[in-house]
């Protein structure tokens, strides 16, 4: 892309919705509003599903008063698709772009998002089209290469630590052991959050598994036992993940569903939390054992997005239509962390291919020795960015004593 | 009873967990310390358990600054038990309320809980040994009778229309069908109070299946067909206790477990909407089926109080004690609505026997005829103590005229 573009602008939304991924539509479209390149600026539904079906609305029509309110909504407003185009798919996108003159293309979403994005744009330059292509990054597993972290993390991680710190109280009112199953299908950043909970030395979550380190049945069940015996309780935290030695995914056992990512559905079913339920029942003389699984909630729950995510989402969505109307560039914004004591973030324009490819997984840093717990360097890196929770409290006094 | 006492009181905390059951609990210790009649205010952990192995801490000591952190956190502080006293415990109670001088008595619960209140006072009386003893309601179930609606509900009503309206949301943007199971064994307000999530005229929960009624499979795929043909996607919320013609549990097919009170476990396993959601994938072609149990987060979620609610609760607990001091009764305090538009209540003392026998369900008229859904007289029940829920926007532009 070398030409200064002015021509219409096209907005999308991809993959799993998010807390905030409004906050980056929204961010884009009242930056598009600012620059006399961009003419209509439209929302496509669905994804590229609504670009093929030329299926647009006309987002500079919204009033700024629904935009915020849009912003502050959890999941996609524009809709979203789970859809890899093929070649033929591009072919059919670039003749709708054509049509509508849309030179300013936007797609906020994961990995598979940022490779539809670099796919589009590489189509566009095989057939000349000029097309400011950006990828706006935004998946709760926080698993995109190049990003410190991503939009939708800090909030979907607010919810799970949150979660965790009720379930806690809980499971201290009546003791037993709990697991709870989070969503990250290879990367535990999610799971791991629910460290956050954490305010006293015998609080919950007592084990974390991670998708990083391989799930062994035998070892999980001697490390419940272990802390059952110690607290008369246990809580546990899983990803839907989890993986044995093969690397098979320990919930997909239970599910034949696949989507056009070659991904299976591990979320949407209580299989995994309660096949680990059943284990722990069968393999010890623990009698109160229960599961949850948090599903969709801890993605679309309404008013619990983090700030400094909801900030950060917005920001992202501006600075990468900024960037492709100033700079002419494509790219995918990526959230770096600053050196320092002090949380700061810059925000970079980086090729599309190289968050497109692949994801990243926790690092080994960030993981305890044993495989059943994070770090403190993880709870450093997850903490500014979830922000602080709801203060939860416990009595104090002392016990009264025994009468003779 | 009929001579005012002086002397120690004991209060503790029974049966399931709520967001609020620790108002009940400061309301009842700050209007203790106010009374010349009450010395030491002990505190029983984990219920009648913690009485008969006298286990108790002074909250009279504890500070007014931590009580209110208590009181604003979910979950019972003093732990909770799920245990029905015998004939021998209630020998063993008495003995240990003698040892430490108590002679005033509050337990918070359902009605389980009343019906143990109860049956220590009749051995009290049996015994004559002089004790106030109040039951303090509490259930997120609703299901008290004498009662309006009883604390613990509206805050576990809010977090389940406020995870309806996230995924309704989120069911919008990636369309299909999706099972929402919520607590509730054989009273269906909390799995009604999803209806509350409506605030557009497509936005699910678009079924509503409720204990009160009978579950037949057949007629829920239908239903489910019918929703998903009109608006290409389906809400459904439905109780974890809906039953077959039979009085079965669906849930119970799957569960062994069974407490003290003789309840079947049904929460802590996701189960029920895995079997609803594989039965929508066989006998439909609809791809997309998820299903999400609310499990415990619905009872524990810190931060989601609603103020009536947590308002409520407080004053119960203080209500109770004055109630028992001044009026030197026994009985339990019930929430009465006035008539009237403007929401207002009562706070009754009732006999003990009339809460702790039975429990209700949700009346006809909260019902709707095909029993796939409530009224708007139930709507207008629940909304004043569910609470606002936060605003969620959606985009409202129009379609982009397609070029020809």
């Amino acid at each position: 892309m070398t030409k200064k573009q002015k021509g219409n602008m096209l907005i999308a939304q991809s993959g799993g919705p998010s807390m905030v991924i409004n906050q980056s539509l929204v961010g884009a479209v009242i930056e598009a509003k600012k620059h006399k390149e961009i003419d209509s600026i439209y929302g496509a539904l669905h994804g590229i599903k609504g670009i093929i079906e030329e299926d647009f609305i006309d987002l500079g029509k919204e009033s700024l008063a629904n935009l915020e309110s849009v912003a502050a909504s959890p999941s996609s407003a524009l809709g979203t698709v789970r859809q890899k185009p093929t070649v033929k798919d591009c072919q059919k996108i670039f003749e709708v772009l054509r049509k509508y003159n849309i030179h300013y293309f936007f797609y906020i979403g994961g990995n598979d998002s940022a490779e539809t994005a670099h796919i589009i744009n590489v189509e566009a330059d095989a057939v000349g089209y000029e097309l400011r292509c950006f990828h706006i990054p935004k998946t709760i597993d926080n698993d995109l290469l190049e990003n410190d972290h991503t939009p939708g993390f800090g909030s979907a991680a607010r919810f799970v630590a949150d979660a965790l710190r009720g379930i806690n109280l809980d499971n201290r009112a009546l003791p037993g052991v709990h697991i709870s199953v989070v969503m990250g299908r290879h990367a535990g950043f999610l799971t791991a959050a629910s460290a956050l909970a954490r305010s006293h030395e015998d609080d919950g979550p007592h084990l974390i598994y991670l998708p990083e380190r391989v799930f062994k049945m035998g070892q999980f069940v001697k490390d419940v036992q272990k802390v059952y015996k110690k607290l008369g309780r246990c809580l546990i935290t899983v990803s839907e993940g989890i993986s044995d030695q093969n690397g098979q995914a320990i919930a997909a056992k239970f599910s034949k569903e696949v989507d056009s990512h070659g991904n299976v559905q591990l979320s949407g079913t209580g299989s995994l939390g309660d096949l680990l339920a059943n284990e722990i029942k069968a393999k010890t003389k623990i009698k109160r054992v229960r599961a949850d699984t948090f599903g969709y909630l801890q993605r679309s729950f309404p008013g619990m997005a983090s700030p400094t995510d909801s900030k950060e989402a917005r920001k992202v969505g501006q600075v990468a239509v900024n960037t492709a109307v100033k700079k002419n560039i494509d790219g995918s914004i990526a959230i770096r962390r600053k050196p320092g004591k002090k949380y700061q973030v810059s925000f970079d324009c980086v090729p599309l291919r190289k968050v497109a490819r692949d994801t990243k997984e926790m690092p080994a840093r960030f993981i305890n020795k044993a495989g059943n717990d994070v770090t403190q360097a993880f709870i450093d890196y997850a903490k500014p960015i979830v922000g602080k929770l709801p203060i939860v409290g416990r009595l104090k006094a002392k016990k009264v004593r025994k009468i003779k």
